[in-house]
């Protein structure tokens, strides 16, 4: 019996998700628990297979199968399957083969040299490599196309529909509310004391609360793990396998409580898409900026709240130190949500954090749209710092060499972080008009929770693009408003400005 | 450039192995952290990636390149990786592309229900599934070929130059010694007193042990790991990463202790194979048989020795519960030495192991050779147990359903582990001729031994093949007497017959 196309496309997909999944636990082996000269020969094979998932993106029975089931299926999952391999299709067969080819050596040789100058405060040594990346992405962009902005089709890959045009009307309203929100935080009459924190926390404590919090979540340790790393990340091999790791520091917990349960939350959309998308590349998360949102919608909008402490610190408190015991609720409460800034955007708090993001994005944009070049960045990076958070980095290591991503090329990703946050508070928003948000999280009843996001968002996979989602869910496009009240009304709260 | 087809044969096996090590990882992590619902899909890319290994060992261009690369090259690493590919090309395509599927279907099948036949001690259930993989495997002899007997076409798979005359020649004269000594030791005026070594042996301690052992043999822990899983084992991925697991019995230490450095023979054979070997099919043991004299040269040449307890038995107690402190070496040495008939091949003693081989060798020489039926198989199983150990299985499940290796259609394996056994002793023997043995155990000098092994055997992968490595080494062929001439020394002086 012959195989339909249809039939031959899926097992093709198949046999591509095989290989991703291959390298997926490849790459969670290499950070958690690869021996240390295991880390050459591996990267070799994930090259080997990474090259054979260009190859079926990019082949001739690829072209042949999407020409021939372009508008004959009726299948929802078949259609949106067929709209996401084409456009996988036509966008890498617009990059030159060899071009490519150099990019990638150039992208893993950038990375060990950005290693190198952020150890040793070296932006000069950099410069070249960072030069280089950046004329590759604006001929890629040229190659890609776009309508209004160069920059625009290169956030296309992690948030696509959303634009420069997008972020330039929310992102500076957002900033205008921040800084105001900082400056009347530094002059605020109630002022939280970190302090009470501090102080040596047992890993194994920090462990089993960690262990018991994702427990609670609802997230599934059948279909997943939990362990250690230096930088901690989720990953979904398949939905019945979605590992989460974390990191320990034993001066300050907030780093694997919060931490573990940001991670959690991307876990969880990985972890709740629809069985029947599996092997196909729908089976997973549909953009950076949503998945974002999952994970700050657990890490801030649940973990940072007070009805969660005020059922969940007890528990925290017996896995705790002995002196935790004396410190009450609402100092503790308070402490956890200290505002600061700081130089560097993984430790900032959650009202600084965007404004992080902004300036890199309009960093980005600029470069990418050829208004400044590399060697500006730089003073262009210590100026935004001084104009948005009023502190100035003391060195380029802790300033513009601190963040991973330019280094792998990655020009793009980091409005999704911001843009996370923001579909984050409005998707708070849509879900407190449902059910009464802060007795359920003092009923600690996350299931509730946890199926309203499977329900509206998780088990779609990509079968909705991510302003698809944010309009079905909350009955509008994406309105940082929300974000903007919420905090406002948090922080009065805590600080009674 | 256009590449050489030496060249382009190279990287096709660097392709091949790539895959491979995707296989051994994904089959480690399966074995050892996965959770449990991901074990079904990710079987799913097991079987993908491994199609995709069989494309490649039969593919036209892997034909292509051994017809034009046969008889051209002068490197001797070439030549040997032609052959390999050559042997594996011929083979393969010699089994119907469908029968071979059809093979693939059954084994995993067969598999699960032993697994249920052993739960219930139900041989009929799993005899037509046998009856199956038995003609399969008569069926594949045919399509190999072979020269006497239709058994050494499957032989051929495991310990290749190893033929049934060969077997018949030895296996009888090692089968008369040991019954022998079987009979001089029950009958013997002293005896161990292996209830020495019971009661509760914390899990901690076992492994903080076993890493201190692992370590002292020469394994490098910084191209391997040690991990915790049911049925242990290890496993090169590549040199550089070479995995060895256990199991803590915490009422029995030997499991543990003697388990990891079984398994430790094995990684250290595999972590210093040839670098210049790598991504080529050369780059591992060169057969089960030679694997096999590695793990128990370590297991029993080695640490069931006198002279390892004479150097770690200080060591050992410093792990091991206070109650030891009082069993003196002598009987301590004396009691993991214990003798004793039993039921399983696994938990079977240094002697008698061998005699649990040679009942399942006769078994699977019968069937293939189609002397016997499957129906006959538990009938003979307990008459030969009778014969050669003097117990009967009281059912199946302790007697005929007790391994996992016919399920799998894996006819021609278990000879290798007698094999090992004979190899090792005559490995041993020749190392005695130019080390003072016992000294430099007593002294814990193990790097001497590895590097001896390493010389000898292991920097070789499948460069060479396994009786080569044997007359090489030891300047004859296979020779049962030393293992004879072994034992015989060594239960005499511990059993004083």
């Amino acid at each position: 019996m012959s195989q339909s196309t249809e039939q031959k496309f899926m097992n093709l997909l198949k046999e591509q998700a095989s290989y991703e999944e291959a390298i997926g636990l490849m790459a969670w082996d290499m950070r958690t628990k690869a021996p240390k000269k295991a880390i050459d020969p591996r990267s070799e094979v994930i090259g080997v297979l990474s090259q054979k998932v260009h190859e079926i993106q990019t082949s001739e029975k690829m072209k042949e199968y999407l020409a021939a089931l372009t508008g004959t299926s009726t299948a929802p999952m078949v259609i949106k399957a067929v709209e996401e391999a084409r456009e996988t299709y036509e966008r890498t067969v617009k990059i030159p083969k060899e071009e490519y080819r150099e990019y990638v050596t150039l992208q893993s040789k950038a990375e060990s040299m950005w290693a190198e100058a952020k150890e040793n405060n070296d932006f000069k040594g950099f410069q070249p490599y960072l030069e280089e990346l950046v004329s590759y992405n604006r001929r890629f962009a040229d190659y890609w196309g776009y309508d209004n902005h160069k920059y625009d089709a290169l956030l296309h890959n992690y948030e696509p529909g959303v634009t420069v045009k997008v972020l330039d009307e929310v992102f500076p309203k957002v900033r205008k509310a921040l800084t105001g929100l900082l400056e009347q935080i530094k002059g605020a009459p109630e002022q939280p004391d970190p302090s009470l924190l501090g102080g040596h926390f047992p890993k194994e404590s920090q462990e089993a609360f960690s262990y018991e919090i994702l427990k609670r979540m609802g997230y599934d340790f059948d279909a997943g793990r939990l362990d250690e790393t230096v930088h901690p990340f989720a990953i979904g091999l398949n939905s019945n396998d979605v590992r989460v790791t974390t990191k320990y520091d034993e001066k300050d917990f907030r780093t694997a409580v919060f931490g573990t349960i940001h991670e959690g939350g991307h876990a969880l959309y990985e972890q709740n898409i629809d069985p029947s998308l599996a092997f196909t590349p729908l089976a997973t998360g549909t953009s950076m900026g949503i998945h974002e949102s999952q994970s700050l919608f657990w890490e801030n909008f649940v973990a940072r709240s007070k009805p969660f402490w005020q059922n969940h610190y007890d528990l925290f408190k017996s896995h705790a130190p002995e002196r935790f015991s004396s410190i009450n609720l609402e100092d503790f409460y308070k402490a956890v949500n200290e505002v600061k800034p700081s130089l560097i955007r993984i430790e900032a708090d959650e009202l600084t954090y965007s404004l992080h993001i902004m300036i890199r994005y309009e960093l980005e944009k600029a470069l990418i749209g050829g208004e400044i070049e590399v060697k500006d960045l730089p003073g262009l990076w210590n100026e935004k710092m001084r104009d948005y958070l009023g502190i100035i980095p003391q060195n380029d290591s802790a300033g513009v060499l601190q963040d991973i991503h330019w280094s792998g090329g990655d020009f793009g990703y980091f409005p999704s972080y911001a843009l996370g946050y923001m579909y984050a508070a409005q998707l708070h928003h849509t879900l407190k008009q449902e059910i009464v948000f802060n007795d359920v999280i003092r009923k600690g009843d996350f299931k509730q929770i946890q199926q309203w996001l499977t329900d509206r968002i998780h088990k779609f996979g990509k079968m909705k693009k991510p302003l698809e989602i944010i309009h079905d869910v909350t009955g509008e496009d994406l309105n940082p408003n929300y974000l903007v009240t919420y905090l406002t009304d948090k922080y009065q709260e805590i600080y009674k400005f």
